[in-house]
């Protein structure tokens, strides 16, 4: 609906292609500060649409939509986001107006986003929000994302154990709209120290005598985690008991908050993923394109720098073995192919070991077992590659020579890269490092030399066959 | 607990280390035929140590547990372990046995397992099923996982409009123990055709009057999703609508069951993890090193035989240049690493390509400006990483121009790189494929031959300064 535009779209069309850029229209509504024509209009937009429309607007635009929408509006506009782009637009505002949308938001995504912002706008904001509120957020940013006091959220129903039921079922009655954007399936039942002593299911209350204390129908001695609770267990706690939630309590046993299955499920997929990126070395950071040049540049390269300088240490052995490479020239053709084929083996392997070491399915002390599995598929593979390019060499070179160095080497390297890729995961584990980050590297590194090594070592033996 | 092994341990040593080989308690307490000891016995054992015990038992040890246990305990067993691992079990169990199993599981989890098992068992499994359930297991299994039909479970809390309150308060009363993992926030009210009509929020019944009809304090016309709904259009509802989960009805407006929020989130990392190992062409199908070797070996060679017929295209290439090459042989010593940092770039474009648009922040017609946007961080990037190995070459060869030539080259295939792997996985989505499958392939083949071109081709051309 660009005012510049006339409208010639049938109304069908228009509802498969609404705006086909609609930060125009965005930039518009927040130029004429209409708070509910822009809410209005960003409801009508998908999430995705939101956040594109976002992303095109410059800085002094992603404060006026911000500043214009009401709190509760801009609260809910942000946790659509992704993670850095929220935290980019809230950088970008004055710390007053970040501190009342952040008091909007519950807790655990208070923690997520204020752990992604500079330090300078968090302690800004800190100094910002009302005492009590710095004070709770401070304690939930002290922990990290991957443990329990870093995922709870603390808006839960508390009641004193002694409570009625009538109070309870009047309080939850009269704050009705409060409660609306609660997990309301369970309330938890604190004593005069506010230390955890039961969990009542809210549908108890229906059955329930109205003058009975709720301690009555709780149920007593709840299973509960400590704030520091690592992620992993977590996993496994939410793994083996069906429950949409566990109350969290600190060292003195005091209710802190819950941990919702969501926010552990969703943590740990985005531990998964991560960790397969920076396997392969792909990852610095969450990019988006819409970052400074230099701060995309500089991430990317930061590990383009460390992998060039790994790949000329590989290459220093096509150096020494110069000699032989000259005389038989038709080696380069395959130097190549087998460097990148042992690297896919390898990563193949890697990719395996890191699932099973994820679902506990393989210990980093079996080493052996390991690379007895992967030496048998290696043996199959490394033989049916190996004969592919043995056959391509001799019908492209004509010397049956030529073809068996290279077949045997890619047979060799093959089986090199697998019992590398296979076990180094399980070796890293084993030794207190995240497997996930230096494998792919070394790998590479590792099994580019030991090809090139054999290529050029086994041709170099050989060298009155292949003149 | 081994009957031969005196217990000499101390217990704390023995909580840390409980059994080092699960899988022979396992077997011993299987053979035993003893239900309890034996549920005891995976109860004391930790979700990992589960899988790793079931996993390192013969097949006919897995068949044993799983029909000593009750039904309701292997069941629970089998939603521990990875989808891959449940299936394998199950299909080495007697089509009665696993029919029993199934009847127990949540409806959404029957169609998951069902869809990994092979097809003879889950024809003897749908026949060994009364015929209501097989019926309806035969619909769910009809819908693939990435639609709403595919991810609803069936165990709703479903009323007709007219039941009083007190006769839902009752029936909830009665049957709390079957109702138990219900999700139960809910419940669905449906017109005398099984049309959906209102959702009923549970404590609306703490306040209600017991003689009204239900429909008197439900939500009418609530949002409801269709049973073909794509998975994609599933993860906007959630992201848009802060809501557990979202009744699912047919093209008659028929209630089918509840779609969790859970439940998306699952399929959504699980489907952005898979398209992320395919991008690299590291996944065929799950495996796990229990697998047979001969399914093993033949998943990763289907993937690494297509990749060596791009690489030998890409080597030949070199092949064309050999005269150039035996003239300048450290040329060679440089291919390999033009060929890996190239690919290196181009990966790292694809990489924020497909988080962009999976967070819906660029469009596949843009292409211009995505390619605008990598062509400056390649500009920058690939001028750091040619200056790098131009020197390398000069200090290590002495030469000026065999500096000049790996260094230029290397600079213009890191901007070639990034234009392809920032552009492609656009193209892909554009015309209707999965972006994630073929970029990875794709882009090192095309870059591998750009690269070897462009260092070969600018030493022929300065062939009489090289020498």
């Amino acid at each position: 609906m660009n005012e510049s535009s006339p409208v010639t779209e049938i109304s069908d069309a228009e509802s498969i292609e609404p705006n086909d850029r609609p930060w125009e229209r965005l930039e518009e509504l927040a130029d004429a500060g209409d708070a509910e024509a822009l809410s209005a209009y960003l409801d009508s937009l998908s999430v995705g649409d939101q956040a594109l429309a976002l992303s095109r607007t410059d800085e002094a635009h992603h404060q006026t939509v911000l500043t214009t929408l009401s709190v509760e509006d801009a609260a809910e506009l942000l946790r659509h986001l992704s993670e850095s782009q929220a935290a980019d637009l809230v950088d970008s505002l004055p710390a007053e107006d970040a501190a009342a949308i952040v008091q909007e938001m519950p807790s655990d995504e208070q923690a997520d986003l204020l752990g992604d912002l500079d330090a300078d706008q968090v302690s800004a904001i800190l100094q910002a929000l009302p005492n009590a509120e710095a004070e709770a957020v401070r304690e939930l940013t002290a922990y990290s994302d991957d443990v329990a006091g870093g995922l709870l959220v603390r808006e839960i129903l508390r009641f004193d154990r002694s409570t009625k039921v009538a109070d309870v079922i009047n309080t939850l009655s009269e704050n009705a709209d409060e409660f609306r954007d609660y997990d309301v399936q369970y309330a938890y039942l604190t004593d005069e120290n506010n230390r955890l002593v039961g969990v009542l299911p809210m549908r108890n209350l229906l059955f329930a005598r109205r003058n009975d204390p709720v301690a009555d129908i709780m149920i007593a001695e709840p299973l509960s985690l400590r704030d520091i609770t690592p992620l992993d267990d977590l996993i496994d706690f939410f793994d083996t008991h069906h429950f949409l939630g566990v109350p969290v309590v600190d060292a003195e046993g005091k209710l802190l908050g819950v941990v919702h299955r969501n926010a552990v499920d969703y943590e740990a997929t985005r531990a998964a993923e991560n960790d397969f990126l920076k396997s392969q070395g792909i990852i610095g950071g969450e990019e988006l394109r819409t970052m400074p040049l230099f701060l995309r540049a500089r991430r990317r390269l930061s590990w383009l720098s460390i992998n060039i300088l790994l790949n000329i240490g590989a290459a220093a052995v096509i150096a020494i073995y110069q000699d032989t490479l000259e005389k038989v020239i038709a080696l380069a053709v395959f130097l190549p192919i087998i460097s990148d084929m042992s690297g896919c083996s390898g990563n193949q392997a890697v990719a395996v070991s890191m699932r099973e070491l994820s679902l506990g399915l393989v210990r980093p002390t079996e080493m052996v077992r390991v690379w007895l599995k992967e030496v048998s598929v290696g043996l199959i593979n490394g033989a049916a590659l190996g004969l592919l390019v043995a056959i391509v060499a001799i019908v492209w070179n004509g010397n049956p020579y030529l073809g068996l160095v290279v077949g045997v080497a890619l047979f060799f390297n093959t089986l090199i890269a697998v019992s590398i890729g296979g076990t180094v995961p399980l070796l890293l584990k084993r030794f207190g490092f995240d497997p996930a980050v230096a494998s792919g590297p070394l790998l590479t590194t590792v099994t580019d030399m030991c090809g090139f090594f054999l290529v050029l070592g086994l041709a170099t033996a050989m060298l009155n066959r292949l003149l």
